[in-house]
């Protein structure tokens, strides 16, 4: 475990639901007598929603991927620090819409970056903060893309092609299979209320509440 | 060398005298017919500026280390691609305002982020490019701050204490001694003709104009 706290990462492509799961989960957990902090990336502090407006701004189409990766953990290092492990370490719970695992499948699967340029950054860059539990919302691209699709314009990551979720949603299929313990994957192809159902059994050996 | 152009990065302390010398060599290289681009770091491209103002935003005093360092590298590895790399296989020249020594001096050097990660940054996100010529302006810390003591409120990188900049001091010094063919240390407590006297000089090697 992390430490005091629970950390409790959401996964997925474009508009598996990772927002609506969210909601829902807070509200189970706060219903526990969780205290719990809600958070995403890229943003979460003043540095990461300055990284968030560069990095989903659709006029910076020319940004290279290296500064792209380099951006995104610039991001994730500020709000591991100055957010997620105070929290943790005063016993709250963290919730986060997105994580490390986000640069993998982006970055990595998506634009090519290589893994191990990506393992390295999360080994000094993330100070060894790692999930006590990933959810992972699979869902085939087209479906999500369907879901997302009623909501104005894109944003620059938001307008790549089919071929780059594909990439993006094999990379995260994979690192779940290699990494059992700490992922679950559900079916996000259901209920909200079945996914929020599947996410809270998911929870259930995090422990009991603060 | 760095391809048909030339790559000339100029170094040095706050206050050391890198912009007043950049406009003097300028105007010499410009009159012996180079296609020249000036740029500097961090910035240079609409990415750069945007994490320029991210940085040295006096008011981001909480901003960690390891964003620092991986928001110097992102707006480096797209300046490269963008603008640098281009101009050079353009045959052009290319004076910049700091570079990649600048993040071994104040990230590492003032900071403490340690060498052999920086080093691992250079690596895949400047492409491999390095400068055919680094002018080093050293400079005693006081000096330096006394001539940049006008200038008006301080930057969040030149509010640092004197600690500081005696470990970026050193650690440019250590660079140049350990590279003395790409380095020239100029002293630059001399007027600042007897600076762009050495600075011309210090060019002289890099061949022919275009
Ligand atoms: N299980 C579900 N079944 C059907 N529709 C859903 C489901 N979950 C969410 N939606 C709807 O799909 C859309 C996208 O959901 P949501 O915003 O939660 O996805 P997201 O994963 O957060 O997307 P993004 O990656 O863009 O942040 C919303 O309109 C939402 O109401
Ligand atoms: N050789 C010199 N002797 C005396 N004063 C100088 C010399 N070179 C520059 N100056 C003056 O010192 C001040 C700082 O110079 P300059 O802005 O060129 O330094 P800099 O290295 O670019 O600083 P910074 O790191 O803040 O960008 C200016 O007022 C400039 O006129
Ligand atoms: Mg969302
Ligand atoms: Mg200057």
């Amino acid at each position: 475990m992390t430490g005091r706290g629970r950390f409790i990462t959401l996964e997925g492509g474009e508009g598996a639901g990772k927002s609506t799961l969210l909601a829902g989960l807070r509200e189970h957990l706060q219903r526990r007598g969780v205290d719990l902090l809600l958070t995403r990336e890229p943003g979460g502090t003043a540095l990461g929603e300055a990284v968030r407006a560069i990095v989903l701004d659709p006029a910076r189409h020319d940004l290279c991927a290296e500064s792209e990766l380099l951006l995104m953990f610039a991001s994730r290092a500020q709000l591991v620090r100055e957010t997620i492990r105070p929290a943790l370490d005063a016993g709250r719970w963290v919730l986060c819409d997105r994580y490390v695992d986000a640069s993998y499948a982006y970055q990595g699967g998506g634009r090519g970056q290589p893994a191990g340029r990506i393992a390295a950054l999360e080994q000094w860059a993330c100070d060894g903060l790692r999930p006590d539990l990933t959810l992972l919302l699979d869902l085939p691209v087209a479906d999500g893309r369907a879901r997302a699709a009623g909501r104005g314009e894109a944003d620059r990551i938001e307008a790549e092609a089919d071929g780059f979720f594909e990439r993006v949603r094999a990379t995260y299929r994979a690192r779940a299979a290699a990494e059992p313990q700490r992922f679950r994957v559900i079916d996000a192809s259901q209920s909200p209320e079945a996914v929020l159902r599947a996410a809270i059994a998911a929870t259930a050996h995090l422990g009991a509440t603060a």
